[in-house]
């Protein structure tokens, strides 16, 4: 097997972490909030290294806000894990008791009468809690906050997503190799898995494997389905390495393609290609997605191009900044994100094609270099 | 392999989902409420049998009030999915694209000035997007709602969670014939993980082996570390059977135990079946609790139970009711979830065990069967 570089990426340091929660406040108050609430997530993870091992009812969250030295409350028992974080150096850690009002403990670090930004995927049943606790307070999505600083990587994290994408575009190299006809998908998903996991994933997020009309679902996963003598299979896989995440769409042939396979699949890779020519900063987000939907609606299959174009990546495989219709932020240099058009024909079969691609100074740059020929499998 | 029964669970009706809404319905109205709003995760998947792929920045809700048909919101592209999902005959779909305002959507479901429970694990964003679309309408966390009809079990869930505890049994029977000294962590958990899968899981949620010093972070779940002959070790294991939880802990030896890690296995041992049989039907929660910690208190190791003992089980494998101090729940027949006393050791090993139980008419019955005593394993 050729196996990707498995360079170890450079470590963050507790000032990496300490710099960008300084920024993390700097931002808040320029847009006129008096700090931040981050409850787990990519947030948490991107600004303390902090990835709690579930999340669950409990609360834990870090409190940013100017002058004050960021403060982490965790439930006693996730402290041990809360001290082990990469940049536990650069934050106090103060804990709550099963059996304790974990809002109580909340409010202290928060201004009274304060607006804060708050994480996006924070539970309902916590911010009800703090307007409860704190009725004067008020809260705001950090949608536009801190996801959109994240947006933008430095230099090891680039390294970090290229590392991730050469990963993932090794496992296709390997993938294309395997049995298709007569196994399950799930089985083909688990080769994958482990095809990951063995160029370098920590973790797999996802590993699609859509065979002939479950192809047509772009939410289908994989499934019992024995893949048949001249389906089209949309493989779709990702997940994180060195804590950075790889998200990659190929679709082959077992066997023969069909006439209108081939059409479908030549459109899709045009439109991922256009949508990639597109890519330079200061273009918004929203022209991607039309570029892609243009050669897809031109060729007569717009209806058939049933979700954006595009996610942003980085701690996590699935973040913003979103390539659709509407979203008029530009791209800017260090900015990730993925171009994936497709076209879904319903009882048939989906074509999906995927690359992570970074804005540069001048244009756009693929993480994922595999090639996009429709390849036949066996 | 001694192979559990793998009969298949009666399947559950559109009929059983109309019900459950119903319930919901009737449950909100006699809260105060004229409604309720349901997002992706335990209460969604109970009420009608769908569990989109991810939970995203996208809204998916569920609105449910008297004398309307049950509406489930959904991004257009996910339609198939919760169209396919076992309880969709029972709701009304409707979808938005990428691009529109998801809010302006969900608000023509919900009574303007109204008052709903929403999911505890609701996303912020999308209740700071509801408040904001509808300033006049009230939200309250549905943590002592939907989470606490679920947690009452009928015949078919309990016949599930049955199924699922013996799968987990069986795997506890294989795993301690495996290898564990001089292998890692995270190779005996990847051994559980198809274990469970063998025995009929569809989903393996968590695989946790503490060994030696890891078993003292009762979070910890599986990592490089070689096991070592002596090594206690902490085995935490489960996930979903036919849509229903399993989680059972055991604690082995890896070679002839120390006198401490027998003293300390011995007086878990006694603090699980304590508790087990302060169950029945009228006993507040925070007394199971209170059973297990006394004895592990009066052993002189109360400090070193730093969690509560146990939570619900049922469509996911967390969640209410907790047994912890403070809440004051009564217990009620049908009632399923975890006793696991523990005892944390920083540094030396953790000794933890735990059974899946539910309350009957008269006391509890337990869903894990497996041997308490303290296994040597090589």
């Amino acid at each position: 097997m050729n196996r990707p570089m498995s360079s170890a990426p450079i470590p963050f340091t507790s000032d990496d972490y300490a710099a960008r929660m300084a920024r993390a406040v700097d931002d808040a108050l320029a847009a006129g909030l008096d700090g931040v609430i981050v409850t787990p997530g990519p947030d948490l993870a991107w600004l303390t290294g902090y990835r709690p091992t579930a999340i669950t009812e409990r609360l834990t969250m870090l409190a940013l806000a100017p002058d004050v030295q960021p403060t982490l409350l965790v439930p006693v028992l996730e402290r041990p894990d809360a001290e082990a974080a990469e940049g536990a150096a650069s934050v106090a850690i103060v804990d709550w008791v099963d059996g304790a009002d974990p809002y109580e403990s909340a409010a202290r670090l928060l201004r009274h009468e304060g607006r804060f930004g708050i994480s996006d995927s924070a539970w309902a049943m916590h911010l009800l809690g703090l307007q409860s606790t704190l009725p004067d307070t008020r809260y705001r999505a950090s949608s536009q906050g801190l996801p959109m600083m994240r947006a933008i990587k430095d230099a090891n994290e680039l390294a970090r997503l290229a590392m991730a994408g050469a990963a993932a575009d090794a496992t296709y190299g390997e993938i294309v190799n395997v049995r298709f006809a007569g196994r399950r998908e799930t089985e083909v998903a688990a080769d994958l898995d482990a095809l990951l996991r063995e160029f370098g994933h920590e973790q797999v997020d996802f590993t699609v494997v859509g065979s002939g009309p479950n192809g047509a679902n772009p939410h289908h996963e994989a499934g019992d389905r024995v893949i048949e003598q001249g389906d089209a299979v949309v493989l779709d896989f990702g997940g994180l390495m060195h804590g950075y995440g790889s998200d990659t769409t190929r679709t082959v042939c077992v066997g023969e393609p069909s006439a209108l396979v081939r059409e479908v699949h030549e459109i899709v890779r045009r439109a991922q290609q256009t949508a990639f020519q597109a890519v330079r900063p200061g273009v918004p987000c929203q022209e991607v997605d039309r570029a892609a939907r243009a050669v897809i609606t031109d060729a007569g299959y717009g209806e058939a191009f049933i979700h954006r174009t595009g996610h942003g990546i980085g701690v996590t495989t699935h973040e913003p900044p979103y390539m659709v219709e509407g979203e008029e932020q530009p791209l800017r240099p260090g900015m990730c994100f993925s171009i994936e058009p497709g076209i879904y024909l319903a009882g048939r079969f989906g074509v999906r094609i995927e690359d992570i691609v970074t804005v540069t100074d001048t244009g756009g740059e693929r993480f994922n270099n595999s090639d996009h020929g429709l390849h036949i499998v066996e």
